[in-house]
């Protein structure tokens, strides 16, 4: 016999669909949200309705955002001559906490993958090469991830923005703060090695 | 500056009102959705609408339905003599998942817990001792968890139904299946020397 009444069976397996969530965590939140007060669940079903209706792509760094531009390329104390090209909206989100950046940002949505089909075309590429012919830009930082379809993606980049007249940087790599050495794995520590700094 | 435009803040702190769910896991969940297709949020947005106005309460044993009876409740084939005592309705789910049970439940909704102010009147233990003067119950089974707050509210359920001309048992404690004695604690080793078996 099904003990779980459809509606809260439908909730289970849409939770069950969120990143990391299984049929147990699902469950969880929805017998959570069912005894808590209607409001709860009410509000949470509104702000869901309302996500894709509110938020689009900044036409110019393709950022989510309410507005277009958004607020950091229309924000005129920002750099808009320094580009910091990221993966996805969460790198640009942790990169702002820093406070350390003031210039522009290019969000790719996603990273060049040859065995999932993606390609060139797929991520916002041309978009950012277009943006350096047109604003003026002087240096691009690229700061996709240190993974391996983040470094590849990376290389690309580098190969593409060669013939412009445009200064290249990308996130140094190292010793992360607070790290034991004996713990770095051999890779991080020979490149933390490479590039050590003179005091 | 903040980057996060609030139609997507005001979602994040939904989320991170779940059970479990931290600020940066809420943020994932919330990106995830804004990356898949409208349709999906959509879908959650309605199922969640939905879910106070369709379930409710089944007045006898408290189960969450979209039908009163609920469906056990209304169920012929199942043992309406014998009474399961759970704290929450996810029990009740786990239970069922056995297979093992063919009776009714009850569901307290809660455990007493005299420190957070929860005596016998806010979880349904009087709804507990109608229910078994006015259906015939033989046996009721106390499937409490076996926490402090559990093993306490079971007693409390023993002193209240000792009057009553019925059979009071309690779910078996001892080791787990598939345990290892040697990393069993003591107290379920002492509960299971105790409670041994005969061949």
């Amino acid at each position: 016999m099904n003990v779980v009444p459809p509606a809260l069976a439908r909730l289970i397996a849409d939770l069950n669909r969120l990143p990391g969530v299984g049929r147990k965590t699902a469950t969880r939140f929805a017998l959570h949200l069912l005894r808590r007060p209607a409001a709860e669940a009410q509000a949470l079903a509104r702000d869901l309705h309302d996500l894709h209706e509110t938020i689009r792509l900044c036409s110019n760094c393709f950022a989510f955002s309410e507005t277009d531009p958004c607020a950091i390329c229309a924000d005129a104390k920002r750099d808009s001559s320094l580009i910091c090209v990221v993966e996805e909206a969460a790198d640009l989100m942790a990169i702002e906490k820093t406070g350390t950046f003031k210039g522009h940002y290019h969000i790719l949505h996603g990273v060049l993958s040859p065995m999932d089909g993606i390609g060139p075309e797929e991520i916002k590429i041309n978009a950012l090469i277009d943006r350096i012919d047109r604003q003026q830009v002087a240096e691009v930082l690229i700061a996709t991830s240190s993974t391996v379809p983040g470094e590849a993606t990376a290389a690309y980049l580098v190969d593409c923005l060669r013939k412009k007249d445009v200064k290249i940087t990308r996130l140094a790599c190292g010793i992360p703060m607070g790290m034991d050495i004996k713990y770095a794995d051999e890779l991080t520590l020979s490149r933390a090695i490479e590039a050590r700094k003179r005091y």
